[in-house]
Parts: structure tokens; sequence; C-alpha cells
């Protein structure tokens, strides 16, 4: 047993904390003042690019592909902790070119796209140039179930056309936003999980409209954010089908693990912000004659954080080292585990946190309220908690029967 | 023992229920979609205002002034279920002039105030003309502890000096606000519980300066808002003094047991409309072939929520039936009870109600999210959750000592 | 709205909490002192007789049964705030003859028994001479389901004929039971509710036989304790059938509201001697130079437990009042509520005064652990909290369906 | 990163795996049912010699002391995946010789004893022909706070007299237990943690005295139980005292690390039987026509049980991983954080299977009873979890100051 890094990837984790350390923090404040004094914020403020040139030319660049040579070659549970780090700010994950969802489109692309597709578009994904959306959730159906989809990509000869809304389209607002996948129905009398196929869609072609930006808890999350996407009559030629028709499960469920992982990372850094803050407020502040970290039930909590998030931590580790190790076959029940337990204990924590700071912890003071909006709607992006414990359930009660 | 209203009491909530059905549900969707469409939101659309005629000329006006001649005479208790079915929406209570915090303001000036004061600011307070704001938590102290304030209201000959920066003034915001209830600190060396003064401030004032509006949860709350207020060598006469220099906490006890009832009351009737949303998407949305109000721990959640509601408003209501029979002293326990049993219910079946429509919830789709801001500030709103728990522990304690 | 007694109610209260005070508590712990000592603990100490003669000679006796002439005359509601008083001892109830499960028993056959039936069972179980059993849970089925009741009761020609096997028959460990009331499958063609049958079981009936005596956490409740049973051709006159063959749902039904009441009132008296044991030693142990009272966590516990304490009282009394008011059918979802809610509140406390008192806590030093046990079983007595929350559940989705 | 386990340790693992199967459970229900059938149950039965011959002759024996020559040399981590198959049965430990707590002394007397102490005491207690107990805990004074400690080992010429009462002295009941560990207050003027003094005790040396033994939860645990014990005048040489007199706080620090980790370790072999057991109740039993898995929030219970071992498991891993590589100091939070986190978890697993087997569950029919009040008594046994959770948070708040 060994709960230690590679040399290589302590390496990499030791640069990127630096590069958090003097590079992104210092600007952060700053960056999120002015951009909230725009009236359009969805713009890319240069300082993001002079950061991600940066970043890119420490080689601190596409880490999350797993021992590729296209990015730092690191394994998923060297990536981990790095993306745990980046999961500390709102902005790291762009910098390094490791932002939900381009990772995951990357890693499609990366595994199944035709030699044509990565020439197209996973060639600027990887330099940073353009990004993409992924257009899987509908509003009228429950997604949790995804063989509910509604939204069709159907064969006409060389083409294929697709019709549908889909929505929680996140990073379609950004203005690089040039790429999409689509996930639709294409033959409903196949196979269960054969029905479905992903698509590649530029942006700009006709029939594809963002109808709105959906908000988080009263926030867009420009420049990125989230649309509600209509596809009316899109027709693309076949070739735009990513590896074959009716392949979408499949390609699906390949970009699942990794992704959920990078996910969870995030949010446990997020987690350990969040108790910094909490920690740092109940050192500082005072009530009744003594600081909050000596009054009732504040240690308690603290340490409950503290708990909490070591464990999620440990789990999500584990899980990605039996991806690297065993495969995503081997994670089936641990890739539900952390996608149940992280979110949650998250959202746990910043409340906790925003308690901690009384009145100023609801405002956007503490930038606590965002983080709360964020931890949040992991609860529900990816499935909601219920389908990931009903999954790890099904899993443990077939041990014994 | 009886559960049963007054004949009077259940005459006016059949009322109430009545004008909430016929003339606020079906017009608050399109309400908000007006508002939320202005450049502009901090204003008062006609509509409000006829529906508070409708209401003042019905008599459904000024209920919450218990066994009083100037409103309906009805007890906290019967008042109660009404405050309930206000807080089934953010319009409602401005409508029946029953909001927050005009209310407890007017409750003070009724109590405590001058004549002149009630002649100035009373009369119009109670006709609906006027809206007034409360300015007592501070920024840079833990209001928990309230003898941490720092604003000060000095005496200096035949005035008083306001100085000081106060936050979460609500209310003040509002195009028709006039007037605010400033709390600070006057003699320093007095017994605890006498040092501070309560002073009534025309908005208008030389040194009223309202430095910024507070968001919560990404929510500005127009059109009454959240203010953070500086007051800097703000001079009135000294009969701008509620009832005497020094009275300060003495009125605010006054203030507060009705006050926390309202509060608690209103979270009990959005307690009940997020309970009745979760059931709507629960008994019409489908995932994996059922009704989701078959899946899994879903009804548990839906029989937890309404236990939990009816336990918290039993609980509210013999508040209210103390403060109506033996007065603040004789619900001192109960009184902090709901203050920390009903705001952290409210948010725990409001989180549930948003899991309960997936993505959906966390958008402003249906309302969840909005009511989850609103929700958690209760929770810090005239103090944190722990500090009401705190002053149940200590009269526990001392039963047995 | 009121919660005060009614008059009547209010005198016997007021005498019952003497009484309790005056002879039930400073005995209580000789009582058991004793009975542990014995060899054979199925024995009545002549103490009980004694006091069980004092009670009744002052009246206290029979309290339980509603507005009825042969005992008090209380309501359901009156009553509740004793049985609670009689909750915070475990001998207190049957000195006032107000244990289960004779209370039901002599509802049962109060309500629905013939003239022999109650002259030769009702009149003696009344007087406190005998006791009795109720035989309905069995061990092979799930009983949370009654439907699924596997023993018979079967008409042959002038006979009933039982077959079968019940456990948890508590109270047939007592040396005066005398009776069991056995439910059981009279006609599985009938409809569903119609098809059981309650059957008056002298306890030496031929076939009648005491399997063994279940231990709860370790301790068999003697003398009174819990049996498994088993029914071997057990042979009666029909005349021994409760009203009619197939009315058993019909009776259950009907003994089923005001048990609850009773068992939940007596369970919130044990959460109010467990919070009372939990608060004096929080006032009167040290650790780190303080007394526990304040340290760490242990006030929020001691304030959440009086609120849950409050709130559970509450919802209890309510349903009580929607028996004595509605009938068992205006409290349909709230008798399930209270089952819910309550049990689970009294485990909680009960654990926490455990904690509190460190090592001590689970051994019997401090009665603690006995506690632990009596409530954990009420959290699957007559039916697991899931059954209930269910019940509530779904008159909830009925409501919007 | 790699979470398997060492070649040999995987090697040990297996071998007790099949070991547990082969020889332990098929005997185990046995075993208790002729414990539990004897008037005098403080024996040891010749089948517990029988599997403890068999396991010293396959090596499976004394595998707790870390890279020892003593046993099995195996590391922490390697060792603490073997504790937890022990923690599935209540026997398993005493037949490998690695159960609490002869293991904790056991690693007191070979880090610490003197060359005489060690052959005298230590010899035999690895051959596992004798037993010990520890007494360290008293009655009268939270035991929370060592520096409590009443009981005295006072230096007189050249002995030591000890005077005093502890209790929950475990294993004192067991026929073999023929030696106490004793802690004390030696020198009162000493810096606050060079007070106390460890001596090794003789049992039949005068003085000593079993005043009772201790139940939990109403089981006395017999054969080995939990004694409360009298020291009058114990009088023993200077020589008993173990490595220096003052040394007692140095010791038990040592001590703690280790024993913590196979406490927990034991206890998540314990809640993976619990959970076992549930999920084969959940599959077999059924209820309103599907068996329990199925209905209401029973998925969700097992899966969070699932998720909730896994961490609990990590994290203890990672403790003993931290204590092979960086040794006690650089494990302080970890180990404070397990042991709050374990039993904790336990408890609440036990509990869940309790009530998925309805009545049976408090009753004897399925173990769980016992189990729970094992797991329950874990939760103060060696400090109740808020002294850990104090800890851990004052580590963490150390850290932002």
């Amino acid at each position: 047993m060994d709960f230690e890094l590679s040399e290589k990837g302590q390496d990499f984790y030791n640069r990127v904390c630096q590069f958090m350390k003097d590079e992104i923090e210092p600007i952060e404040a700053d960056y999120f003042r002015e951009l909230h004094s725009l009236d359009n914020p969805w713009v890319v403020l240069p300082v993001i690019e002079e950061l991600k040139a940066k970043a890119k030319a420490q080689g601190l660049w596409n880490m999350f592909l797993p021992k590729s040579d296209l990015g730092a070659g690191l394994s998923n549970a060297d990536y981990a902790v790095i993306a745990e780090q980046t999961g500390r700010s709102f902005i790291a994950p762009e910098i390094f070119n490791c932002n939900a969802p381009d990772t995951g489109n990357m890693e499609v692309l990366y595994y199944y796209g035709s030699e044509e597709q990565q020439e197209r578009w996973l060639k600027p994904l990887l330099a940073g140039e353009i990004r993409s959306a992924f257009c899987m959730t509908e509003p009228d159906v429950a997604s949790s179930d995804a063989t509910n989809m509604e939204a069709t990509a159907t064969i006409e000869g060389d083409e294929v056309v697709l019709n549908g809304r889909k929505w929680w389209s996140t990073g379609i607002g950004h203005p690089n936003c040039q790429v999409l996948i689509f996930m639709g129905l294409t033959d409903p009398d196949a196979n269960r999980h054969q029905r479905h196929s992903m698509v590649v869609v530029p942006k700009d072609t006709p029939g594809v409209k963002v109808e709105r930006m959906l908000k988080v808890f009263g926030d867009e999350d420009a420049p990125h954010g989230h649309g509600e996407v209509s596809f009316d009559n899109v027709r693309l030629p076949k070739s735009a089908i990513i590896k074959a028709p009716g392949a979408g499960f499949e390609i699906a469920q390949g970009r699942l693990g990794p992704g959920r992982v990078h996910h969870c990372m995030r949010a446990i850094g997020a987690a350990e912000r969040a108790l910094e803050k909490m920690i740092r407020r109940a050192n500082s502040r005072e009530a009744f004659g003594k600081p909050l970290s000596k009054l009732g039930g504040n240690p308690d909590i603290i340490a409950r954080a503290r708990m909490n998030i070591e464990q999620a931590r440990l789990l999500t580790l584990k899980t990605a080292w039996l991806l690297d190790t065993k495969g995503v076959g081997g994670a089936l029940s641990e890739v539900s585990q952390i996608k149940a337990v992280v979110p949650e204990m998250l959202c746990t924590i910043v409340d906790q946190a925003i308690q901690m700071h009384g009145g100023g912890g609801v405002s956007d003071d503490h930038e606590l309220a965002a983080m709360y909006g964020a931890a949040r709607s992991l609860r529900l992006a990816d499935g909601p908690d219920e389908v990931h414990r009903a999954m790890v359930a099904r899993l443990e009660l077939a041990k014994y029967r």
C-alpha cells in the first residue's frame, strides 16, 4: 500500500500548486471584479489568455489525458490531486486547459474520433484555441434515465439530421465555443444501449439555436454559462457521427469514469477552500468574548469537515487508481460512489462555511454563495445523487443473490 | 385543549385564502416576469397598488397588530395561520400591509412611539403609503452578540448624532422607503442592556447613505432589497429617539416575539408551497418507467417533510398562544426554539424540492432557487441558529441547577 | 386555540404527578434491585400490589378509557399528558392499570366484546386482577404488511380452531396473565380486510404453548416479558370470537389510534426523563476544567432534544385531540406521523444521554441502556417506522393527484 | 499510489480468510449456544484452545506486532485488513492471539518492558497461555481528560503502592487473565504528562479486587467481561513499573496509534458483516409483494452503508500506512479521525441492519443486538467521539493561526 504520488506526478503537482499560488490566486478577485463590472460578461479577459500561455509554456497543460503523449502523460491517480488543486479556483481549470466539458469532449474525440474529427476539432481544443459544449440532458424528460432521451439523430441517406431540445449545455456561452457534441436517438428498435449516436456539431450549423442561458441560483456563470439549445432539422454529413451510429452509449460510458473523478477531485479542492475560509473566519471573528472557533459546536463542524474531506478524497483517489489499473469495468461501483458522496459533502461544508460567515456568507462578499450554487448543481449534473446510490445498491444486492 | 381558530380568526383566514387564490396567485408569475424584464426593477408595479387597495377595502389589512383597533384585532395565534398563508407568496405580505420589517417597525412605533412619531410615521405606514427599514446589524462585528454593536447614537445637547455602518437593512431599496429605525450605542457606561437607543431617521437625512445593495445568493431582491448603509454624523433632534435614550434593548425585546412568530409562520407557508411543488413534481415526472413518487427514498422525503412541517407549525402556534396568554416572558424558550427550528426545516424541504426537480430546480424556472436563498438567509437573519439554540440550552440547563 | 388541559384533566394530571413523586419514584430503584436479585424474576412483588391499591383508592385508575364511566372519563387529549408522566417510569403504567397491551385489550373488549366476554375478562382486567397479551405478529412473515399473516382461526362447526406461531406477545410472561387476544386468518377468500378474526383465548387452553421468552437487547423484561407462542389446534367455542368472524381488521383499526397516542406519550415521558438525566450529568460532570454542559456541541444537543420533544409532544397532543373531535378517520395521517416521529426522537435522545454519561451510559448503572432497548424496539413494534412514513406519504401524494 | 497489499500481506490475508471460513464460521453459532447454556460462562471452551493451536501451527498468530520477528512481521497496513477479517467474528481475534487488550499490552511490554517483565509476562502472552487487562479508566472522573485520573501509584522506598478504583477493565473476567497493567498518579507536581506511571500487576496481588462485572446493554460479555476493580494498598516492588516512574503518558501515547487502527479495522469488519446480514435479509424477506430490497429507502440505506464503509476503511488504511511510514507523530490527526469516524459509522449500520430485520433485530436471534452493544461502547471506549473530534479540530485550527 502506498498513498504517495509517483515522482512525475509529484513534480507536476508541485508546479501546479506553485502556479496557482504565484499566478492565479493573486489575480482572481480582480478578475471577477472586472468581469462583473462589464455590461457584457461573455468575454475572455486578456489575463486569462496570458495565464493560459504561461501554463502552456511550463507544460502545465492538458494534464487530464491519462498516459497520453498529447498531454502530460499522468495516470488518473496522479492527475487527480492536480484536479483537486485546480478546483480551489473557478478559473484555474481553464488556464490549464483542463476544464469541463472540454476535457470529456477531448477524451471522446481522442479515443473515438475519426482522423478528420481529430484534425478539425481535437487539435484546436488541445491547443486551447476553441472551446466546446456537450448536449445530452433534455428539459422535458428525466435525464437520470438516459433511455428517456427524446432528441433524435436520424440518418437520412448520407446525412444525419438532428432534432430536439437540450439544456444545461455548459460552456455554450463562451465566446470561443465552436463545437458541440450532441447525443440523440438514431434507432428506436435497436438494443437498449445501441439506439443513440453522438454527433459532432459545429456551433454555427443552421438550425442550432441557443434559446436562453440558464441561471444557477441566480448566476449565469459567464463567460461559459449553461445553455438551453434547440436543434431544428440540423443537417450534417454522416461523417459527423462519432465512431458509428448507435455507439452513443458505449462512448458515454468510456467518457464517464475519468470525468467523474475530475469533477469530484475539483469538488474536493473546493471543499478544502471552503474549509480554509471557515477556519480563518472561526479563528478571527469574535462573539461573546471568544473566537467563533471556541463556541459551541463549531469545532465539531470543523472536525467533521476534515474527516469527510479526507474520506471522500481517499475514495476518489482509489477510484482513479482502479481506473488506471482495472479500467472502467473495475470501478463501476466506485465511480457511482464518488459521484454520490463528494457533491453532497461539498454542499454541506460550503453551507457550514456560509453559516460561520454570518450574513456575509449569503452575500457575494465571500464567494461562498457562488460556491454553493456550483456545489448544489453538482448533485444533479451528470445524474442526481439518487441514481448513483441506486447503482451502488444494485451492485451490492447482487453480491448475495 | 383546542387546536381550532377563533370564529373571527377563521373568518379572516378564509377570506385571506380566497384572496390569495383569486387575486394573488393568478398574477404572480406575470408580475415577476415584468419586474425582471425592467432595467430598473426598484419600482412598485401598478398591480401591487391595485391589490393593496382591494385588500384594504376588504379589511384584509394590518392583520398583524395583535388585538388592536388599528388592525383586524386578531390574537397572535389567529394571525399566525394568516401569516402562514401570505408566506406562500413573495408579494402577498406587502399586499396585506403585513410585510417585514414594516410590521415590526409599526409595532415599535405603536407601543413605544411618541405622538409626534406616530402621527408622522406610523399613520402612513399603517396606510401602506410609505415603507421603512430597520438598521441594526453591522458588517464589522458579530451581531449575534448585540452588545458588540459599534454604531453610535450620541446625545449632544438637544440632538442625537448617529455614526456607523449597518447592513442587511431590508426594504431600504424600496422606492417608498422613507424612514429607518436605527439602533446605536448611547452610553457605554450604563448597564449592559441600557446602553443603546433606537432612533427614527428620515431616509433623506443628510449623512445617511446607502452604500450598496447586498445580494442573497446572487439576487438583489428588488424592489425592496437589503442595503449596506453608512451613517456619517447624522444629526436629529432628541425627539427622534424612541421612548428614551438607553431604551433600545427593551424595545428590541418587545419587538422580538411576535416578529419571530411572523417570520416563522411565513416560512412554514413557504415550506408548504415547496412541499406542494415537490409532490406535484413527484406525481407527474417519470423515470425508469415510474413516477418519481414511487422511486427510492422519495416517499420518505415527502413524509418527513409533512411531519416536520406539522411539528414546526404546532410549535409556532403554541408560541403565538403563549405570547397571547403569558406575554414575551412566558415564551422565552419557545421564541428561540421556533427561530432555530423553522428556518432549518424550510431549508431542508426547499433543498429536497430542488432535488426532485432535477436540473430545473437550481435554475429560476421553478422559483425554488430563489426560495432557497430566502430560506437560507433566515438561518442568519435575526441571529444565527446557533445563538437561538444556545439560549434554549441555557434555559434547560438552569432547570436542574 | 388553547393549549391547556380541561379542569378535570388538570386535576387528574396534578394528582398523578404527585403520586409519581410521592409513591413511585422513591421505591423504583429498590424495586428493580430486589427484582434483579431474584432467581425467578417472573413475579409480582408486594410493593406493586400495594401501590395499585393506593392508586385505585385515589381514583387514579383506568384513566385511559376515553370518556367512559368505567374509567376516569378523560378525553384522549387530557389522558395524553398523564400517559406522558407514567412513561417516565417502567412500573408506573401497571400501578395505574394503564399498561399496554392491557389497555388496548380492554378497549377491544369494551367496544366489541360480548356480554359474556366482558363479564369474564374485561371486569377482572379493569379491576387489575388479571393481565393479558395480544398475539398478532408472526416470526415467519413481515408483519408490517398484516395481510401476510399466516396463523389461522378456522371455523369448524361450533368451534374456532387456532393454529400458527406468534411472537412479541408482550405481557405473556406475567404471572397474572390469563387471557390472550389472538388474530388469525379465517376466510382467505373474503375481501382483503375481512379475512381475519380476533379470538379471546384463555391462556391455559390446551394447545397454547409459550415456546420461549424473547430478549430485547439482552433483557427479558421480566416480569411481563415478550413471548413466542405456538397455537396447535387450539379449540374454542365460536363465542370466543370477538364481534364476528372476519371482523379482525375492523377491530384492529379501532384499537390503533388511541394505542399509538398512549405509546407515543409514554415515549415522550421517557424522553423527558432521559433529557433530565442528560442535563443533570452535563451540569455535574467535569472534564478539561469545565462542566460537560459548557463543552463543545453539548448545549446544542440539549437544545435540539428540548425542541424535538416539544414538537413531538404537540403533534401527539393534536392527534389525541383529533381522535376526540374527529375520530380515527380524522387522524389517519397524524396517527402514522406520531408513530414515525416519536420513537425515533426518543432513540436519539436516549443515545445522547448515554454518550453524556460516558462508559457508565452503556452499563446498567444509569437505566439508560435499558431505556434504549425499550426505545429501539418501539421503532419496530406496531409496524416499523418505514411503514408509517409510507402511509403518511401516500396520503400526501393523494392530495395533488 | 497503490492500494494493494504487499505480497506477504496478501498471503497472510488469504490464509486468514480461509481459516475464518473453514474453521471459525462453522463453529461460531454452536460455540455461543454452548456458552450461553452454561451456568458459569466464565470459561474457555475446548474448541477455542483447539483453534488457537491450529492457527498458531499455521503461523496465523500474533500478526499484530508490526515488523517484528516475534509475530508475522507485517506492516500496520498489511495487518489492518487482517484485523478487519477477524472483526467479523466475536471469537476470531482470540484464536489468532490478536485480541484487545492483550495486543496493546504486549506492545507495551515489547517496546517498554524490562527483560524481567518480558520474560515473566510477554512470553506467555505471546504464547497465548495467559491473558491480561488494562486498568486506566475510572468511574468517578471523566476519563476523556486523562489528567483527571485519581488512582495513585505512589513510590515508597523500594515499593510502588497502588490505590484507587478502575472500571471497564476488559478481559479481567477471563479465567486465564493473570496480569493487569495499571496506570496511576505518581508525582502530582511533575509536568502534566510526566505525572503518571504504568505498573505491571499480577492479578492475584493482595489488595486487587474485582468488585463487579459491568454489563454492556445487558450483556456481561463472558468469558472476557469488563470489570470494576479496586486497588487497596497494592504493594509491588518498584521493578513492576514499566520503563520508569512518570513514563505512563509516553507509553500510553505509543500504545495508542496501532491500537486504534486495530479497533477500527475490526469495527469495519463488523460493519461489513452487518451489511451482509442487511443485504441477505433485504433480498429474502418480502412485504407488500416485494423483497425489502425494493422497498422505499432501503436501497439508499444499503448504498450509503457501502460508501461509508469504503471511506472509513480507506481512512484507516491510510492511517496505518502513516504509522508505518511516519510514525505516531505523523498520524496524530488521522488516529483521532478514525476513532471518531469508524465506531459511529458502525453503530449506524448495525442499527439499520436491526431495522431491516424487524422485531427479530432487537432480539438475540440475529446477533445484531449484541453487535450494537459492542459498537455503541466503542464510541466511548478509549475516549468518547467528542474528544477525538476536538483533537482533530484543534489541529485544523492551528493550520491557519
